[in-house]
């Protein structure tokens, strides 16, 4: 048998994975964080019993938050992350040499340490000059940004109970629309678009009325209730289809899923979706 | 706490629904056969203890089976359907008027009697006059089939384990092709690209063997291991992407997730498989 840790959704389904050893479990002042060695999936992060990321799935969430931002932005100088605590999102943003600067934004120091200790291979850019940390409340933070200096902005939180539940707030969405070049890009991470399908509709409704439109993007996270997952790219002057060849071709050479015509499939919205979103 | 039933993968990853009642289980000569009444999912099937398809996801995994080939074959008049015992696949075949004759050929007359009586919102075109059930073994009856005499093959069989493995072998592939128009099309549900890596791989470059290309595409079941799946198109004479507009609008009424622009995304390969493939 061995030990076996589950998360469950609603008492009606689980996906668990068999723990070889639990390498960390605190509790900061926002949440449980626990780090597990897996036999499946190799190291995986928990929040509150809530699967994060793992070695073996992680890049089909991080590749897909981080590239369709990155390749489409005109410019991608200065770069803003909120949550992000396991580092794999600044990783994928930190491959690009233009980027100057990185901002990552956690409200959970915790996260960050017990990443840092113990998923290593996730979080491999902590040590790059051009990534500054601070460990604030992101709603609060990005208010008191300034004006107009970011060129990306991407939302790496968890679901919208608990800590992360600020970033799914319209008000959050224009301290981001202020805090962002008017070519800028703002991408959310937006849920599985079945189980928390009410969340992930009134998100992109909201993202549209703030930055005049929104374009729902969709892929697959092991790791995540259903498999299915989305992300949500908005932006008030940039075209989320029109990829910049030379980004794309330089990511491509280490990403293990995105590439330019991914990112274009993507963005195709299930047909239930798009007749209740009019699209 | 209630009852689940939990699907193993190799005793490191499961996926469980918790079940409100068991309405059948029996033994056929090939496999176990279980229908059970789910919280999540509504009435879902198990085969050997898999999970194989459920009310409230079967569309996930019917229309990515059936719409590509449909609405791409230059004729639909003849379709074969191998496997398919739960009736979703032919069901979406018979949406359309075009089709004159759907051959199922099911090797497990228990799977179809336990899918009618206890899943009749997925089968619901067993009376369509159109429709013609054999119960046999697909391999021996397509080698005996009439030569260059259907227009479409779907192959919609289980893991390759057990009464499914022969769907997965060049022979049987040869005897499809024989059994199929030069502009025919044939789609075979192909796994999931990362836990079957192994034989997601093969089939594609088995298939491109003997139609001389082959086309994987994805996307997801949420009710199978990890989520990610995939079928894979081949055809000596069509395009996989020339969706066929009148047929695709007509479809897109009633389809969940199939639209054609969905069709097209699904055909974008992952990074990783895009490299290991050489494509």
């Amino acid at each position: 048998m061995g030990l076996w840790y589950d998360e469950h959704y609603k008492d009606q389904i689980r996906f668990g994975l068999k723990v070889k050893q639990t390498l960390f479990m605190g509790q900061s002042p926002y949440q449980k964080v626990a780090v597990v060695d897996t036999e499946a999936f190799g190291r995986a992060l928990l929040l509150d019993d809530v699967w994060m990321t793992s070695e073996w799935d992680e890049h089909y969430y991080h590749e897909m938050l981080v590239h369709p931002a990155m390749t489409t932005a005109p410019k991608i100088d200065r770069v803003l992350i909120v949550g992000g605590g396991d580092g794999g999102t600044a990783r994928e943003v930190l491959r690009y040499p233009e980027v100057k600067e990185v901002v990552l934004v956690e409200i959970d120091e915790l996260v960050v340490e017990a990443s840092k200790n113990y998923l290593p291979t996730i979080g491999t850019a902590w040590d790059d000059p051009r990534l500054k940390v601070y460990y604030q409340d992101a709603v609060a933070w990005v208010q008191n940004a300034e004006l107009g200096s970011f060129d990306v902005i991407l939302i790496d939180g968890a679901d919208p109970v608990g800590p992360a539940e600020g970033l799914f707030a319209s008000t959050f969405y224009e301290a981001c629309k202020a805090a962002m070049k008017p070519h800028g890009v703002f991408v959310t991470q937006n849920e599985s678009p079945v189980i928390y399908r009410d969340t992930h509709v009134q998100t992109i409704r909201r993202m549209a009325e703030v930055f005049g439109s929104s374009h729902p993007y969709y892929s697959t996270v092991p790791l995540y209730c259903g498999g299915e997952w989305s992300w949500t790219w908005a932006s008030r002057e940039t075209d989320p289809l029109a990829v910049i060849p030379e980004r794309a071709a330089l990511v491509e050479q280490s990403t293990k899923l995105y590439n330019a015509e991914y990112h274009r499939g993507a963005f195709a919205i299930p047909n239930r979706l798009k007749r209740q979103l009019g699209r």
